[in-house]
């Protein structure tokens, strides 16, 4: 029986009834300012939901809910910037229990109700006067995707704040689709995966089994070709291969995470190891082989796309944030099943790569894709103009087709329960920022922790024990595979830590404290071979953050593009974030055909660059960039 | 004046009133079998125009100008493909005077003209009952695109035979089209160039002035933001900067090559020297930047566009089969302007690595874009299927956008003419190819030259003088930029001759010959250091074609991806076309991130590899393929 109430200790994203460790809930876990997420979950609150409701408002997707048919504006799935919003809204209260953020909800999910069909239908674009008929487009339609949607902001409001408007809308909805799309019914998937874990957790919120099988019946026949083919071909969708088949991620970046992260869900929740296994091995030769150095993936701008084995282009990087969000999801689900510390390695290096990369310092601006190579200078979009998606490279206020902001403000709202977990006998420290848990263990153990770090900036991670049980419990971190050296402190013993887990298995009492120091000083990254886009490259690395060099460290009218780091000569930490690096500067070569009989034996100059953290890339204004510099 | 009756002498693609050069006439200029081009020419004359009627009736595109609106099948652009195809019998026609492939001319002619309304307009996709209004989609309806290629059928028809129904359908058209956008009309400008050139040589054909004005206009309202604004930004169309103001080549590149060389053809027609430079300017730039090592351009699949400068990445290289047709438009017209040998060598390389690669053997399948890498197995399509653009990467009997086949078509049956040109005193060859010339110099002197070659296998090429006059001429011979060390020979002097042109002004009697070489041994090819996607990487050449590195010529189960040629070991040819290279084969690496702290230290084998012309590839089925080869 799946179902437990959540609400008293703050809800959690997602919640399988089994598995090797148990998600914590958003007052288990609370994010403390000043921190690093901290700040973020901060801005996330202060700024970007007003400013997120301001573009719901203007752009008119909310009101699509109310309006006539006709007015509507918005492509097709714009109904789920909203239900992403209430998702973001939802845990928002989980943590803080604030009214305002209550009656906020209320108001819009009041919108949202009424909209929906007396059949449980509810979707503002299709089967009303001069609309499309419902589930005419399967390929592109994005309804089950909408439905996906609404079902994960009602089940964040089930487990935040228990039963209401919003939860039974969504189980109308839900059970509308199961009749339309169950056994018998229409045999097909939705172009765009998201409802298969949005079903999965309305089962573990209700316990209504229909929602599991249903979630099933979507897994089980993804990938034989019930969708109509397209211009992207039918990887695009995953309708390519049934998931058991397939061997490593492909097609739209952000389908495949959902869709993978539902695969899991379902996995887990009908016991079905081989499923499991099948989605954990394409995540190990997706990582191996796909996967940016940020963590971003997509490496396609034409379809949103993977690209083939260790295709990732630096300056055609898609790298999507959706893509990186759900990619967090799915990197969760496998770590709560699995309990394997590489699914956290992931999810600290998405975390502090990407997402932190795109919201803008203000919270107002973000990046849709996250290019590791700028070659020119932007113009940052205005304040008040929708932008397409991908054609600034500079942070926007709202694109036409606006997915990344929401999707982020839920994610930040919800972010502190990707720190640590649970099990019977212990809790699991997964990633580092200054924090404070509250968690029960078996019988009713109690254990109270204080996190405090200025992580990343200093390795020096300290871990106070507030409050623990009498009979032996374990304390797990996570040791991150960077982090060679690593040691830590405890009882005044020191120890080597190896990447990986590390146990603290007895005598931690009240008032004991654990030292934790990881190196973070900053390191070269050299590519695989087989990468060809930055062959003879290298990046700078520091703790989980990745660095760059961005053209407003550089003398005036040097570009990034004329850079050469000289690997003989140290890297040097200023302190402050900055890491300076030797290099050389390619003077400036005129042409006339790129390509010559000899190798090239350009000219340089010697100078020191700053580099500083990717994501804070373009907040001084337009720059060129670089992740990847070529040896000197 | 710029009318001149060229049906005596075959017609000819591009006939400017003046400039250094001028064009020869396809009864000029015959190509010789066996010879490479003359082969291409016979297979496009036995197989593809066959193949390509089948298409356009299978399609309905053909069909579509008898039959009812609703009735209309394919894209927007569906009816340029008759009028490509209808361009290409009519060179065909020009070359042979075979009064068959007159007759098929005809009969599609007269379907064309019956679709044509009262008031001049033609389109099957516009205007009529439950169609979009004429012109009502200047972004993308392409009605004016579509014009341009009519008139380019009408005008190759004028040139090879005279004036008859289908010129008078074009010319009936571009009357409309000066009605509709002339002074005072429409003040804008088609999403996809391409009427510009075809209003140019329509004014050169009939030599009524309004159609050189209204191309004049056309090029200067683009660039004025006439257009409205598309996800892929106004650089798409040519609309974000007026022509005289831009630097390089942007945007879509067909759209782009279309664009320029109408702006070529006002700029000489009007006799506008800064309209001439800016696009030469913009030429030399983006061959200097933007250009692959086989000519092609296009380094984006999302909007089949230019990259930024030195972005040319091999594996998701599109370069277009069309955008080198475009290419070698722009390339000729600019070489008869301006008489710089550098346009006859982009001619040449675009001509070796890009039009001779995309058909088949056969003549029935072509690649719409040109990989520089291919890294998986493709599946060839069936032979009856359609598919779309760019999602196969092996050559396709037919596209949902099938531009290029016709492009080919066209090209192939008007090639002939861009071996030579002539002025007052001489020729110029440009092209190596086995040929016969008659040419008229001025005061009626008659010279016939006989070229013996079996370029580009050999270097050797004769030329045999077998009419001459009496009075001063010259001949003049194209030394391609890597062939140091060419010598030439006549009258029993040996003369070392340097990249670019050299002349024989005197002496060259009836009976004479002529004998060039050009050392055509395997050479390494290296990078600029800006061209981050082949850094540390070679590519192999002989003469003017680029060779590639194939998975069918190596050991079972040994990717193309896993090849490191050794520079140090000498290139071997061995005289059949192939070339061997010493090599290293990379062992398998089973890595779980492809990033580390230290640079990766893999296992190779060792082994000398086989590499072919890239033209040539897939012609032995699916296979990996590269041209660009790490440096072990």
């Amino acid at each position: 029986m799946p179902t437990s109430d959540w609400t008293g200790r703050g809800g959690t994203p997602a919640a399988p009834s089994q598995g090797r460790f148990r998600p914590l809930g958003l007052r288990e876990v609370v994010l403390r300012e000043p921190g690093f997420w901290g700040h973020h979950q901060d801005v996330n609150r202060q700024a970007s939901l007003d400013h997120i409701e301001h573009w719901l408002t203007k752009s008119g997707w909310l009101g699509n809910f109310t309006s006539a048919p006709e007015q509507r504006q918005g492509r097709e799935f714009s109904d789920t910037e909203v239900y992403k919003f209430l998702e973001a809204l939802a845990w928002e209260y989980g943590r803080t229990g604030d009214p305002a953020i209550d009656e906020r909800f209320r108001a819009i999910a009041g919108q949202v109700a009424a909209a929906q069909q007396p059949d449980g239908y509810l979707n503002t674009n299709f089967g009303r006067t001069g609309q499309p008929s419902r589930y005419s487009d399967l390929e592109w339609g994005h309804e089950l995707y909408s439905y996906g949607h609404l079902i994960q902001a009602a089940v964040a409001r089930a487990r935040t704040y228990g039963r209401d408007e919003l939860v039974d809308v969504a189980v109308r909805a839900a059970d509308h689709l199961c009749d339309v799309f169950g056994a018998g019914g229409i045999e097909s998937v939705c172009g765009h995966a998201e409802v298969e874990p949005a079903l999965v957790e309305l089962y573990r919120v209700t316990g209504d089994p229909r929602y599991l099988e249903q979630a099933r019946l979507f897994i089980e026949r993804r990938g034989r070709q019930t969708l109509g083919d397209i211009e992207f071909g039918r990887a695009y969708f995953q309708d390519d291969l049934p998931l058991r088949d397939a061997t490593v991620l492909r097609g739209h970046a952000v389908r495949a995470m959902y869709l993978s992260s539902g695969a899991v869900d379902v996995a887990v929740e009908t016991g079905d190891p081989t499923l499991l296994d099948a989605v954990a091995k394409q995540w190990r030769t997706t990582v191996a082989r796909r996967v940016y150095l940020t963590g971003g993936v997509g490496a396609r701008h034409q379809d949103e796309a993977f690209g083939d084995d260790f295709v990732l282009p630096p300056d055609r990087a898609y790298s999507e944030t959706c893509a990186s969000v759900g990619s967090v999801m799915l990197a969760w689900r496998l770590l709560l099943a699995q309990g394997d510390a590489r699914y956290a390695d992931l999810i600290e290096r998405t975390l502090f790569n990407v997402i932190a990369t795109s919201p803008a310092d203000d919270g107002k601006r973000f990046f849709y894709t996250n290019t590791l190579h700028q070659r020119t200078l932007g113009v940052l979009p205005p304040a008040d103009e929708m932008v397409p998606r991908a054609s600034s490279n500079l942070r926007a206020p709202w694109f036409t087709v606006s997915c990344c902001p929401t999707n982020l403000a839920r994610t930040f709202a919800s972010l502190a329960t990707y720190l640590a977990t649970a099990d019977d006998g212990g809790i699991q420290i997964h990633q580092y920022a200054a924090a404070s848990l509250d968690v029960t263990l078996s019988d009713d153990r109690h254990v109270l922790l204080d996190v405090d770090t200025s992580y990343p900036a200093s390795g020096q991670i300290t871990i106070r024990v507030r409050r623990a049980p009498d009979t032996p419990w374990t304390l797990t971190l996570r040791i991150p595979p960077w982090a060679a050296g690593a040691t830590i402190s405890a009882g005044g013993v020191v120890q080597e830590a190896t990447p990986g887990w590390i146990s603290i298995r007895h005598g931690l009492d009240e008032g004991d404290t654990v030292f934790l120091h990881l190196p973070v000083e900053p390191r070269l990254t050299f590519p695989d071979p087989r990468v060809d886009a930055v062959r003879g490259s290298v990046a700078v690395e520091r703790g989980p953050v990745v660095y760059c060099a961005e053209s407003v460290d550089l003398p005036a009218g040097v570009s990034v593009d004329a850079l050469q780091l000289d690997p003989s000569q140290p890297l040097t930490d200023d302190g402050s974030g900055a890491v300076t690096a030797s290099c050389r500067i390619l003077a400036p070569i005129d042409g006339d055909w790129p390509y010559a009989s000899n190798p090239p034996e350009p000219v340089f100059d010697k100078t020191t660059v700053t580099l500083r953290p990717y994501h804070s890339w373009a907040s001084r204004g337009p720059s060129t960039m670089r992740v990847w510099l070529p040896l000197a």
